[in-house]
């Protein structure tokens, strides 16, 4: 992609009333637009990051037997009525609207209720079990507050993965393997270090849930890490009795701000009883389904990320998010200027993903444009480097000299 | 993908409440779920469907310098305000909701008002243009009826793309361009040869917007067909004065049911004018931005398709557009069905999209699912078949025989 034509640039400041470092950063780098107090759109280069990490946990997803559906953001109270869950009061986050004809609904928070209901047509036997259903679908959230950037908004894409077991045996299986799946996941977008399974509350059907808690100084929650032990637990359950159980001493625990990247959670027949989701066993008995629901929110993750690895300079990707691989800058006299040309063609034949700063601005723009851009490797094209190419990692201050030949062949 | 495993199963009817074929099919085959009226969602075979529409869309919008974006389905009312569409007297499709603090916002229905607000940080110079972004994104719309299925819902995803330019003529070029391929994705689609380029009302930038209408007796709208000139005009725009001027003869016109499938309109400087967004060209002189705006609805297509090739057994996929393209059946003993096993894990091994029904079923229920699940080729692999395989096209009642190697080698 030439700068010249990208639709985006990079703004000289963000919006007054945007006090996260994350929106701060990723608005001036032309990444994302802010709509509202909570609400943010995804620009071009936002939406490249989006999608990488989508396709990453859709990866992972699918690797253990995920299948992928799209339910509407429009949501029929009825499940809600059976589940409980549709009064304001139980649910403070709710946007409701209305049809024509006055009917009151809702805008979906969240679908456990909706795909319960859904597969209610599909899941009668114990042969059609067990299924697990996923969607990376719209969340909207009337959030008290909105403060803290792409980390908490009012309007976020989720993948939310719904299991359906014959058996408590049967979940607990898949929900390891999903636990799998999100170390996995943490682990290939960059956050693995710094990502912790924490115990956290778990409602009425286990005692725990499971979070993935990223330590990060911007996050909302308090966790106690155990670095040895590769694990934390939420202030929210944090007690002797707790740790007792867990096995972990206080004094190997260290206290964290941390931001929840990623939540598994035993649901048992909560759902499948309100709204009789129910299957014949081998027996010819009826069972309610046993049912688990697995979240991650990809804007969150790109938030994180931000937060965490940004510097002064601007936003830093790890490669397997960034939008593109290499930021490409001419500097100089017009032969300079038409190696980079070159440089780009090549590196684009060889299908590396370049952004290639081909407008006419003075030197030290492109630099700080690079730098708040964050892709992982600037490469500078100029009358210094002669026949060469200038390498430079984001984040490293190194650099050197290499020809379009080893960039290629990623010497 | 095995059907023992995939999440739906076909249905003996589908709702009461749903008079729309395309819903009633896609429905009954597991390929949606209807959630109230106007609204559904997508199961994981219909979410193949949409996909593949998507993605040729997708390629069709790169193809012509689109770049992507993903605005927000929360509207702030500020530039609606601005363009006098806030007031549900001037829409009348609107959702609306309210913010915690009372505030009252919108559920986008079209997207003109957010991405060119969002525009002005992005656009100032005439080096900063042309530029045309799309999204694939969800639209709200409070339609009072709600009865053709997928064709008009509540809630569905737009492909919509708007067009920036300098000038006029720098509009008009791209108009062309897109034109050019919408030509090309209803093409790909499967629907090249029932649909028009029709002409009908502009506003008050342009005489005509150009629709492409799809000849279908579920259409909601009237057009007026030559085939001789591959054209149309919408009823709405149908007078003498539109004839003379598009050199059509009356006498050459046929009077056909059509579904809007897709829309091309010019927008002038209304946006640009009431928002704000202005350029400053080569002179050093402010003007306002040249607008487009380009639709089409990745649902309505699947509709469409529904509607124009399914038949009384079921539906029937353009292969482009099929969740897989084999629907692989093993019959009768044992020996048939590890022959089949092998046919899948072929047939995978080679990249092949296959829909294996591994069930435990009668020959009769088999047969009728994958008339109804609609995939392009039915294999058959029974003790009847000996070593080889039974190929059916759905679209025709001839079956042949061949073995793997063939059918993996397309012969």
């Amino acid at each position: 992609m030439k700068m010249s034509e990208l639709a985006t640039k990079t703004l000289h400041q963000a919006p007054a009333d945007e006090t996260a470092k994350n929106a701060q950063l990723l608005i001036k780098a032309g990444y994302i637009n802010k709509e509202m107090a909570g609400v943010y759109s995804f620009l071009p280069l936002g939406l490249i990051v989006l999608n990488n990490i989508m396709a990453i946990i859709r990866e992972e997803m699918n690797a253990i037997g995920g299948q992928e559906v799209l339910l509407s953001g429009l949501q029929n109270p009825a499940p809600w009525q059976a589940s409980g869950r549709w009064d304001d009061t139980v649910v403070d986050i709710w946007f409701k609207t209305k049809l024509k004809g006055g009917q009151e609904i809702g805008l979906g928070n969240t679908h456990e209720e909706a795909l319960t209901s859904a597969m209610i047509n599909h899941i009668q036997s114990y042969k059609d079990l067990p299924v697990y259903v996923y969607q990376l679908q719209t969340k909207f959230r009337n959030e008290l507050r909105a403060k803290s950037g792409l980390m908490r908004t009012r309007e976020f894409i989720m993948k939310d993965l719904y299991s359906f077991c014959r058996s408590e045996e049967e979940h607990e299986k898949f929900y390891q393997h999903c636990q799998d799946a999100y170390t996995k996941i943490f682990k290939r977008v960059g956050l693995g270090e710094q990502t912790y399974l924490t115990f956290a509350s778990g409602g009425s059907f286990s005692k725990f849930s499971h979070e993935f808690q990223t330590v990060c100084e911007a996050g909302e929650d308090t966790i106690y890490v155990s670095r040895e032990h590769g694990l934390a637990v939420n202030a929210e359950v944090m007690n002797n009795e707790v740790l007792a159980e867990l096995k972990l001493d206080r004094g190997e625990l260290e206290e964290a701000k941390a931001a929840e990247v990623g939540n598994i959670f035993s649901l048992g027949t909560k759902y499948s009883d309100a709204i009789g989701l129910r299957f014949s066993d081998e027996h010819g008995h009826t069972q309610p389904v046993v049912m688990g629901s697995y979240g991650i929110g990809p804007a969150r993750v790109m938030a994180v990320i931000t937060e965490l690895m940004a510097d002064e300079h601007g936003l830093v990707w790890p490669e397997a998010v960034a939008p593109y691989k290499y930021h490409l800058i001419g500097l100089g006299s017009a032969e300079a200027v038409v190696q980079a040309e070159e440089v780009y063609r090549g590196l684009s034949q060889a299908g590396q993903g370049v952004l290639f700063d081909d407008r006419d601005e003075r030197a030290g723009t492109k630099l700080a444009d690079a730098d708040l851009i964050g892709l992982p490797v600037r490469l500078v094209v100029s009358d210094k480097t002669k026949q060469q190419i200038e390498y430079k990692k984001r984040s490293s201050p190194q650099t050197h000299l290499l020809n379009l030949n080893q960039l290629i062949k990623g010497e």
